[in-house]
């Protein structure tokens, strides 16, 4: 029998003989190897194939590409690397986010992300529980959302809002987000201009600045500690630098965990309509709370329009839904729609249908108070570990992280690089800064590790750090 | 027994008693209700309550609002309209999605939108079939997907695009957005900078010229045509105006149905090197062919990285999941996933599984089969009525839309007004058009609606034009 080896598989066999031919040393360092062509020629296959092949050895690091010169054997020295930006040249490219760059190291200590450990989720109910959605809209993976939202969960949010969160917004004042990470993307793709001034808290969300950066704003940070805002300095800043918006996180802050008073909202709202300055209120946290509920948002006290209120349900009902909420009032209401219709023309139906019946069972508002407990407990955990150092914190009232600050001598950044390499990561403070100054102070988060790997994490990290700290003391003194 | 009346139906009393008032002629047009404050004191009630019913009244127009001074009577005529817009002001603010208002019309004759009637789709099998994916993944709801998305599906796209495409896309050059619109959206956000050139064929996909105009750009059109592009005409243009991109939709093209063949794809990729500019290949109607499958996609001829190919499976697989993806080379791949984290993160993960498993069923190719034979069947009808006009058009051999150019006489924009009037839509041509010209052309989907209401459609829209047609006939004789 004549066997035809299948296309799919030339390409590793072609794969393997350039690896063996470098093994061997047939293939140099930096030798170049026959062009694609050549190769395909030779070998009597497709050019795809060779060119699938010699992608692939370059994925592994085994060749490497120079622009219009074809590819080359790559040396093991490790550090050996080539500058293989190929044109178009993206010169001016202002983007980062260094929140995500830091979140896509994968440890076994995870304290970076502010995010709920999915074990902490009932996850089979809530898969059997969706799947009903599937027989109740039968079309829905067929059909389209609208841009603004589904009626039927704008509704059902519009009378949540207004029994548990102290204000009336109709349907056609909510709009449906993939996340509140789009809907402050779009927030600041209506209102921002190059130049315009942002307030926002210091310490405050990281990826907020970066998007913020993205549309060439100026930020100005706003002082944010346990008593809430310097309301003079914030008044100050106002009438001189006429920001476009404040963007805050008066609900358990994150990082800092603080929460502004009811009396310090109302005042808000009474600046922003004096000096027109837009409030962009983000509200993630605002039922983890481990003892009292908090004030209700700041957006309740608005009777101008001066607020929008950005309300995600990511953090502890359904990460993998991606639906969030925005409240705030027309027109502004219209250009985010318009914006949004642009960004990605509107949220996925079945994630708003899944969402809608998920989070008004009865079974989430009982899943909703045991979370709170285990949360409690897991930052009892981190921060009974904390007590045996000499670091300063303030134990929040809610949310999901700790804000830390460790001894002046302690490097943040050595301290990252060890503790990554330990598998252990945390959130450096100076990140959250828009001065990125604040270099004593890191971000630990509670939520995503099991209380045995906050423990032996958390011993871990002080172990890094007093290796770091007795290398530092060292070199002072030597 | 005393009832105690819920607080949630409290608003509506106290709406009704105001609609009482204004009904008795008690409260006269544009005379001022009493303030929340002093109804609710009034009443005894929240002033939250007093407020949601107001809100509720001017929603259904029965009271207007002014800004700084209360609430008003509306009065009877429709015509009045008050200047409500509020501060903050967005004097400056260009964005707007043309395409996207048209479609939020409701109507019976839907010719307007590009997208799949669902009930084309198989519903009940799609439905049954992505169950499983809970019980695969059982914890998919608590769990974002990497920023880049799954690799599950990068690995069977690459492999699907190996396969099909004739094109190589290692996971790692490989980014899932929520659509096409996304991926569009990002691309224009890496690449503009306020006052660019962008290329776009002429005419063209009506909202990417929305979002190239949000980021500022300058907009060139290239013509295009059964012959493809005028490409000397084309490098004229690269050479002159050094523009940063070419969005082009080079199979079926959006509204034309015209394919470039495969020679002008190579030279394409030839000038775009030459003259350093990136091709944007948005390719969503590539399986949507009549007779035989179009050229392969101009990303196949790419070896230097600057093409960008947009793959969407919106529009027959499922509109639903918003699922699509992109394939480039670094770093221009690098800079899309921060873009892509900042906007929102990361596709829902949920979505992505859905899709994988439903696009790579067997099923699906036996209904790919089928969709083919009946979206032909939908455009023969379409097709049918035309030639019972005057009207030009060229038959396409793929895709969802006829292009059809109507006697210099008929105003499109008034027949868009009447056909509305009567429950039919359709794109006028000139919003596809970066030079708003195109004013005799129409673009006319036959995707969504059914073939009764294909039939019945066409025949009422063409009596509308006939009316209108005649009128200005009479207008200009007399």
């Amino acid at each position: 029998m004549h066997v035809k080896i299948k296309s799919s598989e030339l390409y590793k066999q072609i794969y393997d003989l350039v690896l063996a031919k470098i093994d061997r040393k047939e293939w140099k360092e930096h030798e170049k190897l026959p062009s694609v062509r050549r190769m395909a020629e030779e070998l009597n296959v497709n050019r795809l194939t060779v060119l699938r092949a010699y992608q692939l050895l370059k994925e592994h690091k085994k060749i490497y590409a120079k622009e219009k010169s074809g590819y080359f054997v790559q040396p093991e020295d490790p550090s050996f690397s080539l500058n293989e930006s190929q044109l178009p040249e993206i010169t001016d490219y202002p983007y980062s986010n260094l929140l995500s760059s830091i979140h896509q190291v994968v440890v076994d200590y995870q304290f970076s992300q502010a995010l709920i450990d999915p074990n902490l989720l009932p996850n089979s109910y809530l898969s059997e529980y969706v799947k009903k959605v599937f027989t109740l809209y039968p079309k829905v993976l067929g059909t389209y959302s609208t841009v603004q939202g589904d009626e039927e969960l704008r509704t059902a949010l519009s009378d949540y809002f207004y029994k548990t969160h102290h204000f009336f917004a109709p349907i056609d004042e909510l709009l449906i987000t993939s996340g509140a990470q789009q809907a402050i993307d779009l927030v600041a793709k209506v209102l921002l201009r190059a130049n315009d001034t942002v307030l926002v808290e210091r310490p405050t969300y990281s990826s907020a600045i970066d998007i913020f950066r993205q549309y060439g704003a100026r930020i100005i940070g706003i002082e944010i500690g346990q008593g809430g805002y310097d309301l003079n300095q914030l008044e100050h800043i106002l009438k001189k630098d006429k920001p476009r918006f404040f963007y805050t996180n008066p609900t358990f802050n994150n990082p800092t965990g603080c929460t502004i008073s009811a009396l310090q909202r109302k005042q808000l709202v009474e600046l922003a309509e004096k000096y027109q300055c837009v409030i962009v209120e983000d509200d993630p946290f605002r039922d983890i709370y481990f003892d009292k509920a908090p004030p209700f948002p700041i957006y309740s006290y608005d009777t101008d329009g001066y607020v929008i209120y950005i309300r995600s349900f990511s953090k502890y009902v359904s990460p993998g839904l991606r639906v969030a909420a925005v409240a705030c009032r027309h027109p502004l209401m219209s250009h985010l729609i318009t914006s949004k219709s642009l960004a990605d023309n509107g949220t996925a139906l079945i994630n708003q249908k899944m969402f809608l019946h998920y989070f008004f069972s009865e079974r989430m508002q009982i899943h909703l108070e045991k979370l709170r407990t285990a949360l409690f407990l897991r930052k009892e955990v981190m921060r009974n570990e904390l007590a045996a150092t000499s670091w300063k914190w303030t134990d929040p009232s809610g949310g999901l992280n700790l804000w830390v600050e460790l001894p002046e001598q302690i490097s943040v950044e050595k301290l990252l690089d060890a503790c990554l390499e330990q598998s252990i990561s945390f959130v450096p403070g100076s990140i959250c800064d828009p001065d990125q100054a604040l270099r004593s102070w890191i971000r630990l988060s509670f939520s995503y590790a099991n209380e045995i790997q906050l423990q032996t994490g958390m011993k871990k990290l002080m172990t890094v750090a007093e290796t770091i700290n007795s290398d530092s003391t060292y070199h002072q003194s030597g």
